[in-house]
């Protein structure tokens, strides 16, 4: 069942594998599946697929235990939905922060065929009091950070249900037409537009609603940040939302561009709930922005694609350049990290060094 | 203002202060407020006490700021409490956990005179939508374990609003009689009774109506441990309640015993919202028990003393004390520390070991 992975992925961690897209390699909108970015937290686990139940429990008027079957005959959706790590771009940042040293490749988008969350929760019967959507993967393992539990646990991670009415949340089985593949959370995967994607849990086996918020490693320790409102103490707070970012694809860090010629710089860019309104572009290390060409409609869930064309310089040397992403909302990526998301989060505008040669 | 210390406190850490009953010199019920422990997470706060004030804000319909006159002019309470540092008994934990090593007397039981928290919340009107008390402190300083926040923090804890309904909460102002030691939280701390003593917030400065469970860092990561309900993944989830304990005086560790004398074998036990309903005692490390005499009537939120008449047998040589509590619900101390509480919750019959000659 191991899927063939394409040769261009990187390899940031083995066993389990954690593997990376090659973000210069950017291509069409959608990205395919042998070169999706794989994030694992425990080993892939074995399911035998017809024994393989989803059980749905908690506060719910009519426990469910469905099989494969019993979701493929229900009512199906397909969309689009970028997937990103909370932690992709951690590389980039100074002091370093501990976890997969992504570079710009863990992200995706990707298109997904299951059932809407929303009607299995519905087949079941949501109780009133009935506040969250606990959803328990197979994969197991004894957690990383020092503040874990002793025993092994599985990967679990919970939504609000206000926040499962508002997203189209699907159940998926099927990632751009194809059977989902094992390494992507095969048989069923939940899929979150607009949250960062440790949302996404792979390898499904329980959905239990919640009466109140669900403190699991993964959203207390992991994946969670210390946040302090305004005269309020700091709490620790699940990630949730994507931040505003773009990325340049082209060139890549490092390369070498050639002088006065005219240079496709392009990339993507994504937020969440809104579409993207303006990128800009340095040349320059951020003395000057010019305004790029989106490339794409706006298609939710999805990102869009962007293009600039440089003229570059005479002068041989060393140059910079960034992107920066307006939203419909008016959100901006800023120009630095923000140090209380600590290694998560990282939506500043990544400068790209290059050699005019 | 700084109240002079018992010389029979043990240092357990200075800067800050944090000092040891001699659980041995066990006398009376009431522990006297210059031998009571003292437990503290970061320096003794300035507080000026005419312009301190305390806040109460949140989900309520009429904000309050009370100064320390508004407060006294309120009906008062007087009651005992028990106060047990949840970390009591840690230092003969293996292995061993961090924290302050405490032997037996980081508790004591006092008479505290004060405002009951309900009839502050009354005045201040609660919203239907409130869930949480959140009891923040003046003192201050940046956490001690991993994950942290980076910037300082308040001592801060929260009470669910049900809890305060069903114990007698209060806002403290006196001690035994005496204006509440500096130590102990002036000009006013939480008593909770029946809960370890992290929720009886010393120098308090602001009560907040919350809507949410609260997830500060002294409920999340410190305070805190994993619980795995059967068959649920582990949660992070705060100590509240005293488990049932009792604790020998006399003899105390390691102490010399004359052969065929007759040792009064003494100490104190406690619970949250039961009396103690039983006490036994072993002087054959763990192969006979008998039963002890209480020596104290119930008391709500006190501790009760007890006695036992040992006839020291005449052969020389090591001999090994315990003993065992049983409250009125049936709760019974462990043989052994649950790991699951890491370093807190330590209520199993620890051995004290003594020498007959």
């Amino acid at each position: 069942m191991k899927q063939p992975l394409r040769p261009g992925l990187i390899s940031r961690q083995t066993d389990p594998d954690n593997l990376e897209s090659l973000f210069s390699s950017l291509d069409g909108r959608i990205t395919p599946n042998e070169s999706f970015y794989v994030r694992s937290h425990f080993a892939v686990p074995e399911i035998d697929a017809r024994s393989w139940r989803l059980r749905v429990e908690g506060a719910v008027a009519r426990p469910l235990s469905l099989s494969s079957d019993d979701i493929i005959k229900m009512p199906s959706a397909t969309h689009a939905g970028l997937l990103e790590c909370a932690g992709n771009g951690r590389v980039f940042l100074s002091p370093k922060h501990e976890g997969v040293q992504w570079e710009l490749g863990a992200v995706g988008c990707a298109r997904w065929t299951g059932v809407p969350l929303a009607a299995i929760l519905e087949a079941a019967g949501l109780n009133t009091d009935a506040v969250e959507i606990i959803l328990e993967a197979a994969d197991e393992g004894v957690a990383e950070k020092t503040s874990r539990p002793a025993a092994p646990i599985h990967f679990a991670r919970s939504i609000p249900i206000a926040e499962v009415r508002q997203r189209d949340v699907l159940l998926a089985y099927a990632m751009n037409g194809e059977p989902l593949p094992k390494a992507h959370g095969a048989p069923l995967r939940a899929i979150v537009p607009g949250w960062y994607a440790m949302a996404s849990v792979k390898w499904l086996t329980r959905i239990l609603v919640s009466r109140q918020p669900f403190r699991g490693y993964f959203q207390t320790i992991d994946y969670a940040y210390w946040s302090a409102p305004n005269g309020m103490q700091p709490e620790r707070v699940p990630l949730s939302e994507l931040a505003v970012k773009s990325q340049i694809a082209r060139p890549a860090m490092l390369e070498t561009v050639a002088a006065r010629s005219v240079y496709r710089v392009h990339g993507t860019a994504w937020s969440s709930r809104a579409e993207i309104k303006k990128i800009e572009v340095t040349t320059n290390g951020g003395e000057s922005w010019q305004e790029a060409l989106l490339l794409d409609a706006p298609l939710e869930h999805a990102w869009q694609r962007w293009g600039y064309l440089w003229n570059v310089p005479g002068a041989s040397g060393p140059c910079t350049l960034m992107s920066r992403a307006t939203d419909a909302r008016g959100r901006v990526q800023p120009v630095a990290h923000d140090s209380n998301y600590e290694g998560y989060v990282i939506h500043y505008t990544i400068p790209v060094s290059v050699q005019i040669a």
